[in-house]
Order: C-alpha cells, then structure tokens, then sequence
C-alpha cells in the first residue's frame, strides 16, 4: 500500500486528464470528483473511473476543450448551463454560485445542464449545495439498461437520485441511490465470479426473470421497489430528460451506441433554502431535523452515508491507501494517455 | 345497486359535511376530492373516508369554520396558506391559482400548506396541476406507523409521493404511492381475514419479522425498497415537514394521540413548467414525453393511474354505482351527522 496525501493524487489525476487533452476546466473538475470518490472509498466512483473518461474521450462522444456556458441571464429563476459536449462536472461548478443565489433569492432554484456527458455519483453535488445552508434533490437519466416494472426490455437507466440536507457542525444527511435495484456493474462482478444473481434483479432477452448473470447482462436489470421505484425512474426520465429538453436514457444509448462509454445527456439539480420555506414558523429547521435523525439512530437504523463520511475523516487525517496495482495504473495511464485505453 | 350522477353524489356529501358544521369552503374542497375518489373506483379514498372526517371533526381535532388564508405576498416565490386547522383540500384549492402563476413566471415554484389536518390522496392535487399544463410533485407527512430500514420503531409515517405529468387530449401521468411497503389498511383487512401478511411488510413491537396481522399493527410497518424507500420518507419528512415548519409523523402522532383520526401536518407542493424548462431546446417536451410513455406501453408495462382514469370515464358516462349499504349510511349520516360516528 501507497499512501498519498488527498492533494497529491488530485494533482496526479488532473494531471492524467490534462495530458490526454482535456483542458484545465474539465480536468479540474473531473479530477475533484473522481478524488472525492477515492478519498470517501467509494471506489466505483474512484480512480477506477479514470479509463472510462478517457475511453469516452477517445472515441469521441466528449468534447476535451469544452468551456460550460451560461445560458441563462443573471436573475432568471432557472438557471442553465451549455456544457458544450464536455463532462457535467466542470458544468455544474459553473453553474453552483448562480444556483446558490437564486436558491437564497426565491426560496427555491433550479440548475439544468444540458450536453454533457455524465459518470460520475450525484452525491458529490447534492453535498456541494448542503455546504451553502441549502437542500438538495439532484437527478439525471443514463442510458436503457433497466425494464419498467411489468415490462421485459430496457428502457429507462440506472437513474440516480441523490437528496442533501445540511447539518451544523457534521456532514450533511445524503443519499445517493440507482432507481435500478442493482448497478450493472454488480451484475459484472457476479459473472466474472460464476455466481447467480439474487431473483429479483433481472430479466432475460425474453423479458422471463433470471438469476443467470449473462442472460441478466443481455436482458434488462429492473427497477427497486417494484411498481414505484419503476415509477420513480419515469419521473427522472421526464423531469431530467423530456423537460430540459435533453436526451431520455433511451435516447442516450442510441447516441453512444454502447453501454461502455459514458452516456451524454442532462441533468436537473433542485436546491431548497430551510431558512425561507421555514421563514415565519416556530423553531429552526435544522435543529429540528436533528430530532429525527437521532430518532432513527436510537432505534438502531442508520443515516445514509456514514460509511464514506469515517472513510473521508480518515483520508484527510491520514491519506488515501492505494495498492501497488493502482499506483502502476496511474504512472501507466500518466505516460500512455489515450494510447493506455481502447 | 343505484347508479348516482357525479354531480348528486356532490350535493349529497357536501350536505353531509356542511349539516355537520363545516363552513362552505371545507365542505365543497373535501366532497369534491371524495366524489372524485368515489368517481374513479379508488374506494379506499371516497365515500369510506366522511366518517373518518366526521371523526376527527368530532374529537376536536379539525377547525370546521376554518378559512384559508395567504400568509405569503403576491410575487412572493413560495406561495404559503395557513390552512387555519381546517382541512388540506381548501387551503390547496386557495393556493393552486397563485402556484399556477409563479410557476409559469418563475419556471417553477413551491406551494406550502401549513396546520391543516389531511385525509385525501395526493393525485387529486398532482391532477389539478397538470390540468393547467404543469408537472407536479407532491408529498406530506403522516403519523408515525413505519420503522426506518434497520429500524424496529415506528418513526415515519406512510407518507405519500404524488406525481404528475400533463398530456394533451388525454389524461395525464400520475402516480401517488406510500413509501410503506403497503397502507395500514390493508394489514387491517388480513386481520379481519384471519389472514397472514406477506414477509417485509412489518416488524412486531420487538423489532422482529413478522407475518401476523395482530403483530404488524402493534408493532410497526415497513418502507417499500428497503433503504432506498426509507431515504426517500425521510426526505419527505425532511421537506415537507422539516423544513416547512410543519409537525413530522413522529409529532403528529403526539398531537393526534391516535391513529384514527386524521393526522395534523403540513404539506408541499412543487410545480414545474415543461414549456419555460425546454424553452430554446429542441423539440416539444409534452410530445417528447408521449414516446417514453409509448415505449412504456409498447413492451407491455403499464403506466400508473390507467385503471382511475378507465374508472372514471365510466362514471362520467354512466354515473356512480353505489350499494344499497352506502346508500343506507350515505342518508344515516346526513340524517344524524357527528351523532353518527363514534
């Protein structure tokens, strides 16, 4: 094991972008996030996603000098931002003060991206609004990987979702979730492993269920919950897609053309202000949301989260631990740039 | 059987309230969203309900000459009505026309129901939003009767999450569900039966699985999608309770002492414009849309709400059939009113 400071494996890994061509807007930005998954040891969203970046970046489906555009007037109620082809996250850096302003402003505010192209976990934004004192609800299609509840081919995508709440003193309640009851990259997992997948993940190419992860991975996952997570989807669909005018998760598998590469499509992020919604009322928001969260802890549930938050605490007092495969990666990827990925 | 036309059914319940001492303005806003329960065959929200209303007008627990009122200016961007301890459907029907008009000027924008005591379905509302050709989502509190995933107390209440979509020459697309796995009421049912209910459903007061109907409500019932659901009812205590300034199911169910009566709670309402989101994007989100939904349909899934919708062109046709029971208690409660119910 490596052990490298938070800053040290940010400026390697915005170094990697930066030589594979992506200007310092989308290599900053991308680099923040994918740092933010490895120091929190969410390593789906980790340096593991670095190929993924640059395997999209190489067959041309983002665009590497992209510069976010805002496309909306100072004091619009939504506030919407052109990324140009390039990845959500510089877009959503651009687009965060003008949120944060119309959210104190009004009450309550609306980002739409639109064009970008998007892998990264909605978490790290929905906490980027708790840090300004607001609530969040963040959301974006990805691409036809998961059959309606009742139905038997893919339609919607993974579909995350992703609240923040901010808290005083500690981090914010976030939740992050795939509307899929499983990532597709379990399923993966499961397949390489020769093991079954648990009933009620999947469907075959014949819309029968299957616990065959290769009959799984060439027919459709499904949605949590049943009927209403499959009904949770179709309203991200239709707000994060259809109503910002941006591509539905079908619309952005017919784009990419594959499930390997990053989808492009756009995103919706929602920011609530307690202080104005409360403005009026007995008691302060936050201190009274401290109530129900200790509710649920004396019971024995737990909040959301909390796994990344020891795991982030953690990195900043003592580092990022990192094998010697990955440390081999990124000195490989530094040095060969696109030449490293198909 | 006796087949009533939707507009006597009206008059026949709006009577029932108003002789029980409901002002006008309680008494047309509840008939109408229990007429329309009743209208569209969703039996567990019509005319079943007026003696669980009469109830909790009789404990004291709801204002009867309770008048809504606007606590925020106009042009303000969160539209406030202080429903006065009177009823939710009044204080919504006194706030919809100025959520309509802030959230076509605005792009979107939120309505806050504040002290109103609630019973009705939550589509009703998503409804009256997409009539007037916005997206909606709606969502409140309820009593504590749900443990949290990992829990084995009753803390959440079954807090429902509406959706609406508008769709031209068509009924719209809507969903309204509880984030508990099933309404307390069905549990009732399977103990009346003598029946079992199926696994997940509920934990007994120990905390423990349970499949005993008994058990079940003594102890407490569980969120839909595990942790998933349980984030998403903890959200909606979060924004529609929390931050509001309004009661959580956990302190509703202090004020309300059981739960019989209708919960005391507030309630929020978001609204969207499709056409002010998309604007200056290709294509028309409300057709866009129509693919989704066919794509839905074509692989043979169903969209939500479709058997409401089937329900109430018949009774717009034909008229509301009713039993010679409902009947019977429809005139015993408008003969002898709150000396009618326990």
């Amino acid at each position: 094991m490596t052990i490298l400071p938070i800053d040290v494996l940010f400026e390697r890994v915005e170094a990697i972008f930066h030589k594979a061509g992506l200007n310092a807007a989308q290599s900053g930005a991308i680099a923040r996030v994918i740092v933010a998954g490895e120091r929190d040891a969410c390593k789906s969203h980790g340096i593991y996603r670095i190929e993924g970046c640059l395997r999209t970046l190489k067959a041309g489906k983002v665009t590497a000098d992209a510069i976010p555009r805002l496309a909306s007037e100072e004091g619009e109620p939504i506030v919407r931002v052109d990324a140009g082809g390039g990845f959500a996250n510089p877009a959503f850096e651009a687009g965060l003060p003008h949120l944060v302003r119309r959210a104190r402003a009004n009450g309550l505010g609306a980002l739409v991206i639109n064009d970008c192209t998007h892998f990264s976990a909605l978490w790290h934004e929905a906490e980027a609004l708790t840090e300004q004192g607001l609530a969040a609800l963040v959301m974006c299609p990805s691409y036809a990987t998961v059959a309606p509840a009742g139905g038997s081919r893919p339609l919607f995508g993974t579909n995350p979702l992703a609240f923040g709440w901010p808290r005083k003193g500690q981090p914010p309640y976030v939740f992050d979730f795939a509307t899929s009851v499983t990532a597709r990259g379990e399923i993966e997992l499961h397949r390489r492993a020769g093991k079954p997948v648990p009933e009620g993940w999947a469907i075959d190419r014949d819309g029968q269920p299957t616990t065959d992860p290769e009959a799984a991975l060439a027919g459709a996952m499904l949605p949590f919950g049943g009927h209403k997570g499959s009904a949770i989807s179709t309203m991200i669909e239709l707000l994060a897609g259809v109503m910002i005018g941006d591509l539905t998760s079908p619309e952005a598998l017919d784009y990419i053309g594959l499930t390997t590469l990053s989808p492009r499509h756009g995103e919706l992020v929602l920011a609530f202000d307690p202080a104005r919604f409360a403005a009026g009322r007995a008691g302060d928001p936050l201190e009274r949301a401290e109530h129900l969260f200790e509710a649920i802890l004396d019971q024995g549930a737990r909040l959301p989260s909390q796994r990344r938050f020891a795991a982030r605490a953690r990195s900043e007092a003592e580092g990022i631990p990192l094998t010697a495969d990955e440390m081999a990666q990124l000195d490989r990827l530094l040095e060969f740039g696109l030449d490293a990925v198909d």
